[in-house]
């Protein structure tokens, strides 16, 4: 194994509860009171495909317009109430990590610049560091694109890569991308739901991950 | 079995999600910033516990005022973040239908009153409803005294109990209380989690319990 490609939200920056309760005060406010751990267990999604599932469940399909709207709420919401980014345990060193030990390595998020730019700084991700956002391709997770993109520019095979991520979408998306998937409980899923997705291992967070680099294989 | 006791938080209103990041907004104010997945699997625990632990996890241990003055902050951040209390599905019927039933059930939470006033006006539970507050008992969850307690006001065995929760404390609670336990994955956790903790039945929420009451012995 070659390489290593991360999600970020949840994954990377602690951001996952501060998402969660964002979207559950944007779609309360809109009228769409959901529940939490339903919010909880679809985030990692791209944002279009969030509003898109959830409207599906409450019986109301929205407008692109209406989707776009929530999509801005849950934006604004989301940046009072978390205006400062935190980096998970370890995440930091293992990236400064990766980059000393030669390890090609990128970032493929959902989110999408400039919102993910506070998080890239908290991370100190140098500025020729591979990161793929939602602008770059068409399809966000759990489709395969960010994942693929990102192993296009590091000039790997889908093959040599492991995929990081704390949802069952970046999961999935790492199996269509013909991936490993390695999971990581710090966006709150349970380790067995993260193995069920398809995870070859599952880490407590990044720390335990850059512990674990020579049982993956990836440092020479 | 003839008695169901049920937890609030989590497992009648949809609450777990506020408090998560409630507490994680009142520990980074105070200095001391933890991740939002191991706030999220302690919720349910009491808030002096819950405090202790996650001082020891920083290995900076709390006066008995640091406690206490993070449980108020938090009380404040969560009340400001969510002024009303959104019951989860099913939670108001089922808690009607036990009524009607004549079956005989309570709830019994980490939570005091009047913290928890707002959430059993939203449940609609009528005034003679058996409820064991945090103020109740000297030991919260995952101490049995709450369980055990609601119990004794039910007039009923514990063996005649399902303790009803979503959280692995509830359920430890539940097997020192030597009940049964259910779970429910409107907190957060996932099933296995639940079922790992010793729930003998794991449903998605109060709504699929209402159905399955049959099947749990409780309609005569």
């Amino acid at each position: 194994m070659r390489a290593l490609i991360f999600d970020l939200d949840g994954t990377l920056v602690d951001t996952v509860y501060a998402h969660v309760f964002a979207w559950q005060t944007a779609l309360a406010e809109a009228g769409m009171p959901i529940d939490g751990w339903r919010i909880h267990r679809r985030i990692g999604m791209s944002g279009g495909l969030f509003t898109r599932a959830v409207a599906r469940e409450l019986g109301r399909p929205l407008t692109p317009e209406q989707a776009r709207f929530l999509q801005d709420r849950h934006g604004e919401i989301f940046r009072s109430l978390m205006p400062a980014r935190r980096p998970l345990p370890g995440a930091v060193a293992l990236l400064r990590h990766l980059c000393e030990a030669g390890v090609p390595h990128g970032i493929a998020t959902s989110g999408r610049h400039p919102e993910i730019d506070a998080s890239l700084a908290a991370l100190e991700v140098p500025a020729d560091t591979v990161v793929i956002d939602r602008g770059v391709v068409s399809r966000a997770k759990p489709e395969p694109d960010l994942f693929l993109a990102c192993q296009e520019r590091l000039a790997v095979t889908p093959e040599e890569c492991y995929a990081v991520g704390d949802s069952v979408w970046d999961l999935l998306a790492a199996r269509r991308a013909r991936m490993l998937g390695i999971g990581v409980l710090t966006g709150g899923y349970g380790q067995d739901e993260l193995l069920a997705a398809g995870a070859y291992q599952v880490y407590r967070d990044a720390a335990e991950l850059d512990a674990a680099l020579d049982e993956l294989g990836v440092l020479a």
